[in-house]
């Protein structure tokens, strides 16, 4: 209960300034080569400190495999992982142990649980996603090799990528920092960033997903779709406030003979509104979704607030946090997206009966 | 697997034209006063052949309960219930058996089963929700009795209730076919639906639904959000393509310093760009989300097609169908909610320690 | 939550006096030609008033299939199917509605639940077994068609058939009323339920089960190993006390060196102490346990108890009660076995990772 | 999937010889104060070397905590937690990577996963257990204070305690090496396993466990019932062959007259053959079930075997194994079953509806 998919399963652990963070993936496929560098090269692509637009907290975020992997491969029985924290500091948050921060968790942990770790967030800190970065970069490891998955960032506030997403080379999307494939889009968002960073403030933005080549049938019939699966998946990212696919919001407003993708003779579409899932399950093109973030609670700025005590006081974050959350999600989104994917993949495996021979 | 909710769990069956659609809720508590009038009614309020803007398919929908109540109360072991169907003619579906429609699931569902029930989409048919709305609307009856659900048609097409929910009278959403508290706004979006209607074509739009007097304290921290259950019971229903809550996409333009909603002294916030949800748990403001629904695929229009054998073909909908699906989606949606916030208000019943006496 | 199976689901419902019994088995394999016969034929075996050593309350048991099946095949998506109850006869029961019957679960449905159906034992009655036996029964048609679940009576009270299962013909098993496949020893325990069945007494006994022509591989490492699932199972049937498997508990007396079962050059074992399972995971020879259930508690004889409101009362049995449980126990336990083995079944195929196309 | 309990739950990793084994605990209720002295108090008791009757590996077995546990107290977030392995020497198995060991799982899990870690036997190893004995240590404090769970050694080999429970004296149960509570009838089960070591032989048990004092109204009724989540936790445990609860499998040789409980005025029973559980759930009454743990299948002397390839060698245990499990059982009996009363007594408090104030 409260994990992560239904046959493949990840359950995690961790606090942001906790001894480490960690998971257990259960049910992993025994026998598949492991490319472990692949694994670490996705927490670097979410670690802080990589540029100057996001926050330089330092974690060199290395994963510890404890279990499931022997001479490389799987071996089927549940695979252990840990990332210790290095950097955490319980006493930067001393004086904040009573604080209710204006658009944070404090609140609603203290009223559920009646007791917070509340350094760094404690629990509800996105530092968490860590896990999740290991555990979708190793389930992307399952799907079929020409399964692609790639997210950029596609607005940072009123900055928005105009082009579709047909029109973009993900090949560039790492080349810039905000992560937005589109080199002149890109420079205007990270000047706004700067922007909004020098006035102690944060953004909002959105990011777009985009998967190719997923076989089709991947996806349950009722409580299982696979839109509802993806957006269950990131509606469970801190700060997501959003889930659109296919043409989402905007198909709110067509009408039926110009929403409905027609056949070509292959079966493929002539048009993808339905963004590649009809009745929940994947139909052979292209699965597309957009996420929206708000932006990041913590501001450099004072907030007036109040403590648990019920006292006014003041509120003003320090030092190292991000300015906008969105570079960092891209890594994110694909991987728990992967993780979603290659779940409902597995499953898809039994769906068929096949005689036994 | 594949059911809905964590501790309170439905499981369900039914195909369109099948003999019947039903469900069992499991872990319901017991000793509970059930009203079964209430139940009829929400299904009363989803059923076909209400209005002229809703499809003219007969059926009573009456639901049965065959378990888990006695003398009009629940005894804490399973609910079983049915919903018999009255108006199946598998005749009317013979003629398309190979048929695959466009934005239907006739493809994907032949692609990963290898077979379907043809009549009327099968499994894939919105009937299916009359098992929802029997489930939703049993379970709202364990929350607190001041919680309110209010449902309601935001938007059609281009026509939206540009009101925001705080100067809507909810007890007016009932009094007109497509279920819009604002009068005026529900005028034009009748026309709307009767032009697009007569045209044999259909049209999207959205719903707003609110949740006020919900506890503090619902939502689990991790993979249990109170947003990511919402969003995955939402984009579980046929044709919705997206979900945002509080200030949603629209938020994802913002500044932290124009998002952070802050305190009052008695911990409400001045604003609730938040929707009421922080760090996956209520905060005791109203909860708000949207769902975008997509235009119904059947069109009163030929369209051209392939039938399963790769021969173009012409579909054409027929008959009984609904030009606009939203005005019936209005009660799936606060049903669904329902059972989302009763199993996460139930669970969250155990998550503080307190003392065995 | 407290449903039957980890991927191949079954939830039910049902009271001994309510409406219906049913069930939803959830992703089963779409496409499998389902023997519906039997289905029916394994209830018609478990049915009451099959003999004269069983209850004579009538119930023809003839099940529904509700959704799931389309021209005789599974079509992937949930089944749901339903026993109706002829022979409620809700006064029987009206005179005992606060008695505590010793050795019931009157009492303890009461403190727990605060109310409970008191017609016929409500949920406790083993009446839900006709549920299990339906879901077990269409399950048994996933498995390889060389598979053979038999279980049969391996004693009555004192009585017990000391013939290893090796020497015994299964084939004979239902050409008796009490399902021993050895004549003689079923003549014996015939003998002795009529007697106790004159006295109003009820009598306990074993029943043995043997699975041939598993495949290698089924069982999971940690908590899913076989011996585990097929020990719950049987624990969750009415009456049960007891489950072993392999050497049991004269296993708990031997040495290592007498227990352990040297292999052959196939990989076969000489001996099969280990009863076909090795860390939790079939391994090609037979398996078998045996269950103990003790006698039935209703006893026509009466006996002192108390009542809800702890006055002193005399209950005695009335009618249509089973002597012995075992004759009608043999189907349940194989087809509830052959439930547990689809799962896990299933399951496993996904174990080994293969190379996607 | 494959976790144990059903809402509070645990996951788990490790191998016998890989880093550390470990697990993750969800759902832990917030705000208790751990006695983590408690939880390495029954690792300790559950650790090689205590006695010269037990295995001589040397492991500290140190649990240490990674997160849900703040100031003293729990969180409600879930509690990560790992035990290091010290004394992993892959070399000393490098010469049995291909045998298959009589009784073992080597085969077995070949078979399924085409791979396995073959170090001490990998994810086979009983050393899971410590995983187990820390979950269920904490778990244990959840329940109300006066709840005792309480096994011992009832039997090895042929030498069985004669003693009914009622008669033993629990606070024994620790002085002496096998953890029989009678002194005299430990002294005897002592000689044998030395005797039994002398041989390089092993020997198998029965271990006995006694919980008093639970509430009344804990288990399910239908697949949740309390002995069979005791069963299926019980099967789990390597080596177990069997579980029998109250009159077990000698009530199935009696009859309903001399079996059932009658009720005392307070509805206590004048018996207790039910074992403390009726209809699955908990009376009030002692519940008692029997364990049987066959010997270890790993002797100090030579077996004719094969290997992977086929070839036939000849396999000896070395060094550092248990001649018997049974004295280091007992933690590992007591602690998963508090984990599974835990979490059945928690689930207990939803299934009674209660008036939200």
């Amino acid at each position: 209960m409260f994990n992560l998919g239904n046959f493949l399963t990840l359950s995690t652990f961790g606090e942001s300034h906790g001894t480490a963070y960690g998971g257990i993936i259960t049910n992993f496929p025994a026998g598949l080569n492991i490319n472990l560098e692949e694994v670490q090269h996705q927490l670097d692509r979410r670690k802080p400190g990589q540029s100057s637009i996001v926050t330089q907290r330092k974690e060199s975020d290395t994963v510890k495999f404890l279990s499931g992997i022997f001479d490389g491969k799987t071996t089927g029985t549940p695979i252990g992982f840990m990332i210790e924290n290095e950097n955490q500091k319980s006493k930067d948050y001393d004086h904040i142990s009573k604080s209710y921060r204006p658009s944070h968790a404090d609140f609603t942990y203290d009223q559920k649980f009646g007791i917070r770790d509340y350094r760094g967030g404690g629990k509800s800190s996105a530092r968490e996603t860590v896990n999740w970065v290991v555990a979708g970069s190793i389930a992307k490891q399952i799907l079929p090799a020409n399964v692609e998955i790639n997210a950029y960032v596609s607005s940072v506030g009123e900055i928005f990528c105009e082009k579709p997403y047909q029109d973009l080379d993900f090949s560039k999307t790492e080349s810039n920092d905000v992560r937005c494939p589109d080199a002149e889009t890109a420079e205007k968002m990270i000047a706004r960033i700067k922007e909004i960073k020098k006035e102690g403030n944060t953004i909002g933005g959105t990011i777009t997903c985009v998967i190719k080549n997923l076989p089709i049938g991947i996806g349950e019939p009722v409580f299982g779709k696979l839109q509802a699966e993806l957006a269950k998946a990131m509606l469970n990212i801190n700060a997501c406030k959003g889930f659109e696919y296919g043409s989402g919001f905007c198909g709110a407003k067509m009408t039926g003979k110009d929403h409905n993708d027609l056949f070509n003779e292959d079966f493929s579409t002539k048009t993808n509104l339905s963004g590649g899932i009809q009745g929940g399950i994947s139909n052979g093109m292209d699965i597309y979704f957009r996420v929206a973030f708000k932006p990041v609670a913590t501001i450099l700025r004072p907030q007036d607030s109040f403590n648990s005590d019920g006292d006014p006081i003041i509120v003003e974050g320090k030092g190292r946090h991000d300015p906008c959350v969105l570079p960092r999600a891209v890594p994110i989104v694909e991987n728990f997206a992967a993780f979603v994917l290659a779940d409902l993949f597995l499953i898809n495996k039994l769906r068929k009966y096949s005689e036994p021979l």
